[in-house]
């Protein structure tokens, strides 16, 4: 099959099941902004693959994870409410996201300000996917009763906070520099 | 010339032959995320800078040509209903971007399922750009009237599509690892 | 204190001093989308990491001192209008701009033309930060009444020119390659 159709060149596409909505409706945008955070945590696959560190292979599972659960949270917003969702995001790929923060975190500084985003460049693209997974979260919130599993929300809200713990935990194994905000300037 | 000139400080700026228009215009909002696709597109391509594989110049010159009709897409954004554009986008600019996908993804598998967007910095660069045209598609969309050209959204779609073969396209060439999605989890 | 909290699950979030609105509330989108430009300075800082040459110092302070001056504006769209900004947007942020815009532009061929964004990872970074920066600046211009002070909306303008000399500017001296837009395809 050719990846191309060009069935959609008139600006209409289809949900899961078929649905032909126009391609600015709210759960494209939504999918779309979820398809878009998963490329920017691949940019961040990307930049470890010449890195080693023992420990290493528990990120790249975490990311790979939140990849897959990502397409999770895209069926949820391509399924019409009145459908079944084939793909179903759970409570656990939330608590998931929770332990791991947890875990990781205790072997960071706890913050008292905010931080100034770069460091490696694996570091940095999980600062981006940090700020559109919490973009996507947004478009999420502008979709209103089309909205039926709550889960979505807390998932890509627990995200971000993922994001930005796993980002600080990868300049901390690969030495990359985190400063703190200063505002006296 | 300089480079500021800070006539857009209170927030109108120029079309194309003049016109003056909020900065949150459509239109302005339609261009600039082509504008955004397009620093993308430049991001994968300054990856492959220190790659070397036979057949690497022809990424790069599809890569170039992509930008450049990134242009004429912008002008015939940024051209108002009533003016002739300069730029004009053509039929063989898609064509040749449906030549391009045809003759790539002979050498690449056939999909039966999604892939977790990673690999190569200049891969992950490729699906970050490809998810951004979507977002451009998704504008034009929005401009309903205001775009009288309907070469614009079939050329954002298959822009769409190219990304995603190219950046298969980069992994294979380049060892780039691409997983399949997993949904059993 | 824990990084999650929970409690915007719901989607609901605090401004500075408490008030709580929706997470799509433009004030929200516009100091999210300071943070994505913000992270995107964060990405080409961390592709400096292994370069070096004299005045690469310079740079460095340069975008640090943009990703500080991102978190006042920051502070400007999270505060509401009838409370103080703790930490004020000032003239002089954006006079520091034009002052480097001046320098670097010194040592940059005039432009005639647009150039096609790529080079270095660093100044291709800086271009898409420049793409962002001028999305969260037409963002500001949709919070209508609710922005009161001018200097964010001259900021974000200034910010966007300035990011386009420092990509230039890194090209420059990392040998990035500059190729001007060429029309006549
Ligand atoms: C929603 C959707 C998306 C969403 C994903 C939603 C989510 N779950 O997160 C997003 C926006 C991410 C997306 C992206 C893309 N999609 Co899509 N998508 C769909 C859609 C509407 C539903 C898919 C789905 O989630 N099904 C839910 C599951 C439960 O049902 P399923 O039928 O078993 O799903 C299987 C297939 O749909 C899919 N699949 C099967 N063959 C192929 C071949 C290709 C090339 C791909 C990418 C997928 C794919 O794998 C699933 C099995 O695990 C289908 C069309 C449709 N109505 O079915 C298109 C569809 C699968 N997509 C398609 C394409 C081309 C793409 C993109 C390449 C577009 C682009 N240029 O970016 C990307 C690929 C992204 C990637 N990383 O691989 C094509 C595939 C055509 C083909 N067979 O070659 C389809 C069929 C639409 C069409 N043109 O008719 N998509
Ligand atoms: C639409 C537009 C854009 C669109 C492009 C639309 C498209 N076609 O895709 C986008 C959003 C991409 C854009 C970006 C920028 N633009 Co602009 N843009 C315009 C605008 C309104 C029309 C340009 C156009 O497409 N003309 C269509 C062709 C057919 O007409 P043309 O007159 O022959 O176009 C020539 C020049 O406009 C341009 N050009 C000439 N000198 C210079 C100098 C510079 C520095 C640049 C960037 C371009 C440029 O090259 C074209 C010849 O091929 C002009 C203002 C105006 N009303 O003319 C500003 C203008 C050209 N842009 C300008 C600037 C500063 C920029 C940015 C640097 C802004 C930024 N900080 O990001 C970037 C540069 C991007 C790049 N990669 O080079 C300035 C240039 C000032 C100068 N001479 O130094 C102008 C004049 C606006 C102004 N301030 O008055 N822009
Ligand atoms: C607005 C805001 C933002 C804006 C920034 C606005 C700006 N100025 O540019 C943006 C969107 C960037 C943001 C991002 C984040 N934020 Co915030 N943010 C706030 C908010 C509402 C106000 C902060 C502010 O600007 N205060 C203005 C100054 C003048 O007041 P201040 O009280 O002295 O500010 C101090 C602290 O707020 C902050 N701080 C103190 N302890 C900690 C701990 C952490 C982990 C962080 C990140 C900050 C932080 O440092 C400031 C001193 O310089 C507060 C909640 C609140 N109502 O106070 C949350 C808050 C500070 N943010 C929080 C979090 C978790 C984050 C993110 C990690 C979220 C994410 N997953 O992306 C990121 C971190 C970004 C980074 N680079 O460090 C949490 C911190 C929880 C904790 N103590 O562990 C808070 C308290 C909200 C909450 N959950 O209750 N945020
Ligand atoms: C850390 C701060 O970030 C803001 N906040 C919470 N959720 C989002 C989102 N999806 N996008 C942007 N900003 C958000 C709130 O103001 C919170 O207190
Ligand atoms: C592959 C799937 O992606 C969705 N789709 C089609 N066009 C866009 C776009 N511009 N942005 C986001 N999603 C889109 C449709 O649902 C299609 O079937
Ligand atoms: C260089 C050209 O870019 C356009 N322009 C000005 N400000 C923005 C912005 N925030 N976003 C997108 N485009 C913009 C105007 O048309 C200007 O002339
Ligand atoms: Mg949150
Ligand atoms: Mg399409
Ligand atoms: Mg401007």
């Amino acid at each position: 099959m050719r990846i191309y159709t060009r069935s959609g060149d008139k600006g209409k596409t289809s949900l899961i099941y078929g649905k032909r909505v126009p391609k600015n409706d709210v759960r494209v945008e939504a999918y779309g902004t979820c398809d878009e955070t998963n490329s920017m945590v691949g940019m961040a696959l990307s930049q470890l693959v010449n890195e080693t560190w023992e420990g290493k292979q528990e990120v790249i599972d975490a990311l790979h994870k939140v990849q897959t659960i990502l397409f999770h949270v895209g069926a949820e917003l391509a399924t019409p409410s009145d459908k079944e969702v084939m793909w179903k995001l759970k409570q656990e790929h939330i608590d998931h996201l929770e332990e791991t923060i947890d875990r990781w975190d205790q072997d960071l500084d706890e913050l008292k300000n905010f931080i100034l985003p770069s460091g490696h460049p694996a570091a940095a693209s999980l600062h981006v996917a940090r700020t559109i997974a919490r973009r996507a979260e947004r478009v999420t919130i502008s979709m209103g009763d089309d909205l039926t599993n709550p889960l979505v929300q807390s998932y890509l809200n627990r995200l971000s906070d993922f994001l930005f713990v796993a980002a600080r935990y990868v300049n901390y194994h690969l030495g990359g520099e985190e400063l703190p905000l200063h505002t006296d300037i």
